[in-house]
C-alpha cells in the first residue's frame, strides 16, 4: 500500500476542445499510466451546476467529457473513474468541512475575489452581485472531493493551487480538533509547463471566446475550423516566424519534436498559409481519427458509459464510505 | 392524500430543560396528535456541528433529545421520527440549493447578521470573526431539510420565520428555473404565544446563562434546583405578586387553570417562599414522574433508540429519495 493516491476531476461545462485535451485530459492520461499511483478520475457534474442550469446540456456534457477522456486514453479499468454525483457521501462531508471553515477562508478564495473585483470595476453597488452560494462555497466541496478519497496528490494549474491548500488546511483543522489522523493531507501537483493554448483568433482557446476547436468534430468541419485560424497577411514564399503563428503553436502541441523542427523549417522557407493549415489539419486528422472512432462508439452507446459509471461508482463509494465511517465516528455521529 | 406535511427539528446542543419542553417539545407533541397532519420530526444532529465539536457530547445530546421527545409524548410509530444524519440526501440537496442561493440572501440572514453586529460592537476588525461556513450556510441546509420532505408547514418561533421564507424562496427559484413543480412551497407556522420561560435567576431559561432546570433530573436534584429559584425578600404572611414571581410563572406553565388560580390566591394570602417552592416541586414531580421513568428506560437502552432511529430513517429516506429522483432529473443529473 505504498501507492500514492492521485485525484483529478473535470467539470463538464462544454464539449471538450483542443485546449482541454492538451491542458487537462492529456496530462492526466499520462499520470494514469504510472503504476506507482492509485488514480481517482471523476466528472465533477455537481460542480458544473454553479453555472450550468440546463438539464440537457449538463447531461450531454457529462457524457461527452467521459467519452473524450476514455477515447483519449484513460483506462477506466485501471483507475477509479466515476461521476461526482454517484458519491453522495461527498456532500455530507462537505457540510462537515463547512463547520470547520472560517468564513474568512472563503472570502480570500480566488474565484470569489475575481467576481467581487469585476463588480467593483463595473461600479456595481452590491459586490456580491451574481455570486451564488455554490460558487462561493465551491472550495469546500472541492476539499470534500479530495479528502474523501484520502488523496496525496492533486494535479492542478497554478490558479487552482490555493484550493488544494484550502483542502489541506481543513484536513489539518479536523485532524487537530479530534486528535486523529482521519484525513491524508493532500498536496498540489503543479503542471509547470501550463502552456497557454491559442484558439482560432490567437487568444487563449476558451469556450467563452467562441474560438475553440472541439476535439471530436466531423473531418469536414474540423478542416473548416482549421482554415478559419487567423494569420497575418504575409504571402506564399515570404519567410514566416513560426513562434508567432497559431497554426505552428497548435502543430507543436501534437507533433513529434523532429516533425515540429521540419515544420519550422517550412515556415522559414516561406510556406503558404494554406499549406500550413493543410499540414495542421492532416496532423489533427491522423492524431484524432483513432480516438474519434472510439468516441463515436461511446456516444452512440450511452449504456456502455452508464455501465462504466456504475462500476466506478462502486469502487469510489467503497473508499468514500470507509472515510465517512471514520469521520462520523470522530465527530460523534455514530451509526 | 390531503394530509398536510408538517416538519420540525430540534438541534441536540444540550440536555433538554424545562424551557425546551414548554417552548419546543410540548407544542410539537400536541401537533403530532393532529390526524390531519403527516408529521416529520427530526433530531438535527448535523446542524449542531456548527457549534459543537465534541463527539461524546454530540452523541449523548442526540440520545437525550430523542429520549426526551418520546418520553414527553411523541409517538415514533405515528410520525416519521428520524435523525438528520440518517438522511444523507439532505446534503446533496443542500449543494443544489446553494447553486440557487444568491450570496446576498445569506448576508441578510439573522443569525449571521447577529454575529457581525456583535463583532462590530466589540470593535473587531474582521466582521466575520468567529463565523464558520456551517453557521453562515445554515439556512440552506435548513431549506434542504424542509424541502426534501415536501413540507407544507414548519412550526417555528418568530426568530426562525425568515429561514422558512428562505426555503420558500429557494423552492420558487428552482421550480421556476426548471419549469416544474418539484418542491412544495413551505410556510412558517408561527407560535404566537411564544412565552419566555424564566430560569432560576429570573432571566430567560437558557443553557448559556447556566440557569436551567433539566427536565429529567433525579428528584433530589430537582428539589435542590427549585429551591435555588431567586425570590424577593418578602416574608411569610406578606401578600405577594404572582406575576412577578418565577416560581409562579413556572407553575402556571404546567398546572391546570383552576390550580393556577388557587396558587395565585395563596400568593395574595402571603404564602411563604419555601411553601411556594414545595408546591412547584410537587407539581414538577407529579407531571414528570411518568415521563421520567420512560426516559430512564430509553437512556438505559440505546439499542431501543437505535431501532426507532432505523425505522424512522427508512421512512424518511423513502420520501427523500423520491424527491431527489425528481430533483436530479430536473437538473440533468440522471442516474
Amino acid at each position: 500500500m505504498d501507492q500514492k493516491v492521485i485525484l483529478t476531476g473535470i467539470k463538464p461545462t462544454g464539449n471538450p476542445h483542443l485546449g482541454n485535451w492538451v491542458g487537462a485530459i492529456r496530462p492526466t492520461v499520462e499520470l494514469s499510466r504510472d503504476p506507482a499511483k492509485h488514480g481517482f478520475y471523476f466528472i465533477a457534474d455537481y460542480h458544473a451546476l454553479t453555472g450550468l442550469k440546463d438539464a440537457a446540456e449538463l447531461r450531454d456534457y457529462t457524457y461527452q467529457v467521459a467519452a473524450s477522456w476514455i477515447a483519449l486514453g484513460l483506462d477506466p479499468e485501471s483507475v477509479v473513474f466515476y461521476r461526482q454525483s454517484d458519491v453522495p457521501e461527498v456532500f455530507e462531508l462537505s457540510w462537515i468541512l463547512a463547520c470547520f471553515s472560517p468564513k474568512g477562508l472563503m472570502n480570500r478564495a480566488h474565484a470569489y475575489k475575481a467576481v467581487v473585483q469585476k463588480n467593483q470595476e463595473a461600479g456595481e453597488e452590491d459586490l456580491d452581485a451574481g455570486v451564488n452560494m455554490g460558487l462561493y462555497t465551491y472550495p469546500i466541496l472541492m476539499a470534500a472531493d479530495i479528502l474523501i478519497m484520502q488523496s496525496h496528490w492533486v494535479p492542478v494549474g497554478r490558479d487552482q493551487q490555493q484550493h488544494v491548500e484550502i483542502a489541506r488546511d481543513l484536513a489539518q483543522y479536523f485532524n487537530r480538533q479530534y486528535r486523529a489522523e482521519v484525513f491524508t493531507l493532500p498536496e498540489a501537483l503543479i503542471d509547470e509547463k501550463g502552456a497557454v493554448i491559442p484558439g482560432l483568433d490567437g487568444r487563449k482557446m476558451s469556450k467563452s471566446y467562441g474560438n475553440t476547436i472541439p476535439i471530436f468534430t466531423p473531418p469536414d468541419q474540423l478542416r473548416k475550423l482549421v482554415f478559419r485560424i487567423a494569420t497575418d497577411s504575409s504571402r506564399p514564399g515570404e519567410p514566416k516566424d513560426p513562434e508567432s503563428s497559431t497554426i505552428f503553436q497548435l502543430y507543436r502541441l501534437l507533433a513529434k519534436p523532429e516533425d515540429t523542427e521540419a515544420f519550422a523549417d517550412e515556415y522559414r522557407k516561406g510556406i503558404a498559409w494554406k499549406d500550413a493549415k493543410e499540414a495542421l489539419y492532416a496532423l489533427l486528422e491522423t492524431t484524432l481519427s483513432g480516438p474519434w472512432a472510439r468516441y463515436q462508439d461511446l456516444i452512440a452507446h450511452p449504456e456502455e458509459l452508464d455501465r462504466i459509471f456504475a462500476q466506478g461508482a462502486e469502487k469510489a463509494r467503497d473508499v468514500a464510505s470507509r472515510t465517512m465511517r471514520e469521520v462520523r465516528r470522530a465527530v460523534g455521529i455514530s451509526h
